[in-house]
């Protein structure tokens, strides 16, 4: 039911109810009349702040899309050995994913219908391959495996990472708890869970 | 539209249409028309194979987690090292999350608005503790690194195993796929992306 609540949302403080309810219901499943219930507000004020839920789930995927693309230009992603800007590169999506992550979770979900969800899905595909040319690059310096498919292995990476949004919850807020999900990651994927069998430990 | 389509349809055949249109519009998203629609059958027609669209679900989320169940039985899963059963165990439960992908999509989606969605979630949480229970094993054997939150751990691995279900499109269908999938994961999870740093190697 939409209450007589004052119409004090910015578009920023709009998006974050917006996500919310899109994140519940889905972008397809959500009318501009969930979105006035959630706000509290008419549909005739979220009109006076964006054209419609287009523009709200454009706005949210962006937010999601630049902080990913930002990690790129980082220099722990661009300088050094590829297999130390592969990992730099899966820590910070990681924490990128913590950090954002009801924006980070829509933009995984959504699904090609419109076509700002397809431009979504698009601009996802290049960083994904940006992604996979950096394992590339290390295993072409020979710094992975070479019995096991790059492409694949790309792909399981991402998908243990991207599977964050589902189970992961924050808690402290200090920062500790996201570092240690980061470094696991990282740890799990190059290193292995496996104790490691050289000389020195066994 | 409703076709004048005779219903040849069994309760098995039946599931395979269902399930396909539960994944495509969410479990919720689906009413019995959507059902009649896809099966080309009356809704009368499949009421007299099912008693609704929740013993539908029902009978397919059974058989998803059936298939993951049997796989802790097997000697594989039962017999030697820890960690040879836990690997034993993410090997297999990939290989069962490809033979019966539509279903454990579903599975891996319901979202406990019913009854029926509840138990298998249910079920869900009791395999994962049952798979963190292996990796808990290997742990005490000191099989597994000292330096990782096996919890942690736990929900990265059955993360990365179940995006499969977001990615995963079977082709050849000759098991060659199926197992260099398998083992990628096991080799990832367990040994890591990195070339081994020993002697040997270096």
């Amino acid at each position: 039911m939409t209450t007589a609540k004052r119409d004090t949302y910015t578009p920023e403080t709009l998006l974050t109810v917006a996500v919310r309810v899109f994140n519940e219901r889905g972008y397809d499943g959500t009318s501009m009349e969930h979105l006035s219930q959630a706000a509290g507000i008419s549909k005739s004020s979220i009109y006076h702040h964006v054209s419609g839920k287009e523009e709200l789930l454009r706005r949210a995927v962006t937010r999601a899309i630049d902080a990913l693309f930002a990690v790129l230009q980082e220099p722990g992603a661009v300088e050094g050995r590829a297999i130390e800007r592969t990992e730099y590169v899966t820590r910070r999506t990681v924490e990128v994913l913590m950090a954002e992550l009801p924006y980070v979770t829509l933009l995984l979900r959504v699904r090609g219908n419109t076509a700002t969800e397809r431009w979504a899905m698009e601009r996802r595909r290049e960083f994904d391959q940006r992604a996979a040319d950096l394992l590339k690059a290390a295993a072409a310096d020979g710094e992975l495996r070479a019995d096991v498919d790059i492409r694949l292995a790309t792909r399981l990476l991402f998908g243990m990472v991207n599977s964050l949004v589902e189970w992961y919850r924050p808690h402290a807020g200090d920062g500790q708890e996201e570092a240690l999900v980061a470094e696991t990651v990282v740890r799990l994927a190059f290193d292995g869970l496996r104790t490691d069998p050289g000389p020195a430990h066994r």
